[in-house]
């Protein structure tokens, strides 16, 4: 890979505007090189931004800056799908340091994104970069995007009564980093080792579920993508519906890998779906009267929809339903990025990452066969 | 201040959400708190993103984190001016460390953020928060603007023999960052202690030209704001151009207070008028024969403009005319992101901002009375 920081930011453009394209005058936009990036009027658009942040949310201990590069594209791609929206293209922003591994990783996440936004296509529309201090990059991307027929759809359309839809299989993706981290001890069967492949792979190459946003934006009242997991993001979409809900425990899909992986363990099974995140599937909130429509045309689309339960009035509470009928209240965790644990604080600059630092998933909830 | 990461990520957004305004749905955008910010449906969007990072762009013993809070702002509103835009809004990306002190800091940011945006009355669309490692506060924000009457204006409209324009006096960010981390000794009468606040004002709260820009979208065939220094930024307008171009040295404008300082060496002064950077004034090529009516209605307005020279054919080169009428070629420097030294190499995260490390200005090239 050739370094793209040997010589000045000016070349670096040059080989961003040769890897990326450039601009593109007959469709009224301007890419790479000026100040700025040029929409062509049109509809609304839908805009969203991420941040990745070595040591927070990547460690290239465990995935390559190719790997890096289709994580962060298809974080931003999947709030958008979460939104409703299709993407128009991104605008990139690095921070990297400037070590000499660091550019050879540097390119490495330029080729991959160059590829990855191929295989989308979706265009770069502009970007800013700069040095980082070691082992601090930093990816920021913007994804700009235009509502899809019947979008955008918010979280807070959802109504008391209203089913409650996941498109797939959860906990892979948050698995799949623990095996990565060497925190989770696999069998030695061939059937334990394609299931940590698929988990691995499940977090290191996510994909964002635009074909299922095409499915439900227009039907679905209330839209979100599951990024920090169903256990912070359903009370999320029911607070801004202003609704509480009741969520039947063994209707949540679990994805099959993680079932294969967890097997003699239903409770670490159980957690992972609700609390792995970076799944990137989409949670919906849906009309009770427009479900036989959208599961027929979901099946002819090949989008799998998964009823997990229900919204409830505004003071009925959020409930988790067993299979044993018993209600109990929610209470299920997720990823968040401002959570500390004591042995943090401690440190000076603690990795979520690092196997010797806290869990992803904190509060003593975190599901793991080595503890 | 009250520590905005205390509780959860939910706590945080809901802080956030009472400092920057809530959605505000008669415009038809949503604000914070969903995976995605709406804009309403309208005209071409121009959208640009600046990357702030902690040790190369900014340092806690040189600004405050109000301070931080007005540069960051105020470099991507630059971004749209130069563009000929006017900013619709913006998006916050923010990855903090999450020891006490950068716990308080953050809440100094943010105040200062609501209290720069409230002041430009752009209003804050959405954003994505995270944790970083210490030392390594990272700032993103992508700012979207609609074009004005005119607008947009690129870096490649100019023509040669259009007349090149400066709008106010350069060099006094850069001097005023040399101050502020003691690299330049401020003799001890009054008039050089206020020329010492002025430069070190220059630094700390820049304010992007988002008058002149009014003044000159449609008007100007080229147009960009001064980020990097003129000495990188005017071969970069020529080359989207595709023009040469000559400047006179004696006609480009110094910050009065850089004159000040700088009195003893007219050298220096000349450099860090042509590679302080981070002046954020704008650059534009203007048509001879548009040239009187646009100076009378920048008159009217207020906005100084300073012809420096012209551009020139694509293959009559880049120079610099000296006041004794001779020519040299253009070689100035300015801030280079990408820009290593043998120094900072060795280094594990070298810090330009840092007294001990390489200045931000290389090739021993960097002006300076302590050498």
């Amino acid at each position: 890979v050739r370094d793209p920081f040997s010589e000045s930011e000016d070349a670096f453009l040059g080989h961003v505007g040769r890897l990326f394209g450039r601009p593109r005058p007959r469709r009224g936009t301007v890419g790479i090189g000026d100040d700025a990036a040029v929409l062509p009027a049109g509809p609304r658009r839908i805009v969203t931004k991420d941040l990745l942040v070595e040591g927070r949310h990547f460690d290239f201990r465990f995935l390559s800056p190719a790997d890096l590069a289709v994580r962060a594209l298809e974080a931003n791609l999947s709030d958008l799908a979460g939104t409703g929206a299709r993407p128009e293209g991104i605008i990139v922003g690095l921070a990297w340091p400037t070590g000499d591994a660091d550019r050879r990783r540097a390119g490495g996440f330029l080729d991959g994104l160059a590829r990855a936004c191929r295989a989308r296509g979706v265009p770069v529309l502009g970007g800013d970069t700069t040095s980082a201090p070691a082992e601090a990059a930093t990816i920021s991307i913007t994804a700009i995007g235009t509502p899809l027929p019947g979008g955008p759809v918010l979280r807070s359309g959802g109504r008391p009564g209203d089913v409650l839809l996941v498109t797939g299989g959860l906990g892979a993706a948050g698995l799949g980093l623990e095996v990565l981290a060497g925190r989770w001890s696999v069998g030695e069967t061939a059937g334990e080792g394609r299931a940590a492949a698929a988990v691995r792979r499940a977090w290191r190459r996510p994909r964002a579920r635009l074909d299922a946003a095409e499915v439900l934006a227009g039907r679905a009242r209330a839209l979100m993508d599951l990024s920090d997991g169903l256990g912070l993001d359903l009370p999320r979409l029911a607070r801004a519906s202003r609704c509480g809900f009741e969520c039947d425990a063994p209707a949540i899909p679990v994805h099959p890998a993680v079932e294969r992986l967890c097997r003699d363990d239903r409770e670490a099974m159980h957690r992972w779906a609700l609390s792995g995140g970076e799944d990137f599937e989409l949670l919906a909130a849906v009309a009770p009267r427009a479900l036989a429509r959208l599961r027929r045309l979901a099946g002819e689309r090949g989008v799998a929809l998964h009823p997990i339960g229900r919204l409830l009035g505004p003071r009925a509470g959020q409930w988790l339903r067993g299979a044993d009928g018993r209600r109990t209240r929610w209470d299920a965790r997720g990823w968040d990025p401002w959570e500390r644990t004591a042995g943090e604080e401690k440190e000076k600059s603690g990795s979520r990452l690092d196997g010797s630092a806290p869990g992803r998933v904190g509060g003593g909830e975190r599901p793991g066969n080595r503890s």
